[in-house]
């Protein structure tokens, strides 16, 4: 069976999309072809895999949404998978990409910020250009741990975007070294695991990190963990306050914006970069 | 401007193939673009590109063919360049989807060889059913030497096989652990570097094997490295006689052949998986 498939990256955290509007071309969508098409050798390669769904359909299919939530208004469901083939809540890159394929065809009004439904809810994503912006929720600021590669440690900050992360200002990114193994956190606070930041300083509201996720090893950008970042970065003192960071991540550059009510916001690129048929 | 892509791969060695079969789609193919394409996050991804050209406009455009060689017969010219946009002489995994190509789309008659020009000069390629065959001239056994992996040492084999290889005969393929760096060699006898092979038997004819290219790391898989692998496991004894070797390989399972006069065969399988249109 042949299908159709777009690949496209924000950040060079990168995707496969199926277009699947009534669920008729994959129905469940089996782990074992999420796991073909993510593979980079035998397979198109991607960090994760982006259908495109009518909510209306998937909130049908218990196992694509995994349990019932509110997606009034939201036309489109992203139904995200890991490399892995496991299920995941969100992506702060791939909605984005997600968006931009929604404009792209047609399928949300151009000019208007478009409501997506996702496993984490209802998100918002405007367009100014090429630059999407897309709410990840409250970052919040928890406390101190620590994260060690190889034989070096260093102090962290534990930070919640709705996932895990440990955050280490860090005076050169070399300083990690190559992030081939996980790094070593309390297992006692992240029994789940952690994604780590390493995080150097380039200017006023102005930061760069390195980010070695859980399950994935290190990659070329997380979106949720640029928002840590930022939040980690701005200091105890900043903790509450409204902000704009912009933060380079090897894969290019995300802004993050903090609102009065404590809401983080990812703003950054998106590009389809091929589109065709696959039989994976 | 958008033009066709397809995507394949043999035994995991993984191509972006190019249909320009009169030239005028991609012109002298800038490496720029080659680099773009092969790019595994940003781009589509593979290990090189395969352009699909007549030979006789090749033949035409020195910066294609770089030199003048003896084409005739040859209708379709494989523009092999490497993921990093120099150019290659030939590649003995990416030679099959190229052929497979050509069968697919009746650019070449079925069921008979077909003459492939390359850089190297004419292959011919033969097809049986899934598994394709080509010659890759002959391997040389040379003589001994060493290889380092960390603080382990090895004894290797010299091979030739139009390219440099040094064979290693292991016990188990873990022992060369994480090949994340390039192996150390004697720079005396491979001044352009070398791709380093482990290799353990798994029964009469029957070998499995890890490679290391230079330039490339650790890959799936390596045609001529499995030639090389399969005449220096044969032994000193059998070094010229006719043979037939099994090769496993990372990304799958390849036969090599060699006959009366010294030439190797290698045969595996090829796929292509995916195609479509792309504007990188």
């Amino acid at each position: 069976m042949s299908y159709p498939f777009l690949k496209g990256h924000g950040t060079e955290n990168d995707f496969v999309l199926l277009p699947d509007p009534d669920g008729s071309v994959h129905g469940d969508l089996s782990s074992e072809r999420v796991r073909a098409l993510c593979d980079r050798r035998a397979g198109i390669g991607g960090d994760g895999v982006l259908r495109v769904i009518r909510t209306a359909v998937a909130e049908g299919a218990a196992s694509v949404v995994e349990r019932s939530r509110d997606h009034a208004g939201a036309e489109w469901f992203m139904d995200y998978r890991n490399a892995d083939g496991s299920l995941a809540e969100m992506c702060g890159n791939g909605i984005r990409v997600f968006a931009l394929h929604l404009y792209d065809e047609g399928l949300a009004p151009a000019g208007e910020p478009v409501r997506i439904a996702t496993r984490a809810g209802v998100k918002v994503v405007t367009r100014d250009g090429d630059l999407f912006t897309a709410g990840l929720g409250v970052a919040t600021v928890l406390g101190e741990t620590k994260v060690s590669v190889g034989d070096r440690s260093w102090p962290a900050v534990q930070v919640d975007v709705g996932n895990p992360h440990a955050v280490v200002m860090v005076d050169d990114l070399a300083e990690a070294g190559r992030l081939w193994d996980e790094p070593s956190y309390d297992v006692g606070l992240y029994a789940d695991g952690v994604n780590v930041e390493f995080v150097v300083r380039r200017g006023p509201d102005h930061i760069a990190m390195r980010v070695h996720e859980r399950g994935s090893g290190e990659t070329r950008s997380c979106g949720t963990g640029a928002c840590a970042a930022a939040v980690a970065a701005a200091g105890a003192e900043a903790a509450e306050a409204p902000g704009r960071w912009r933060v380079d991540v090897p894969g290019g550059r995300v802004e993050v914006t903090r609102d009065a009510a404590g809401h983080v916001f990812l703003t950054g690129p998106a590009l389809i970069v091929a589109r065709g048929e696959t039989d994976l």
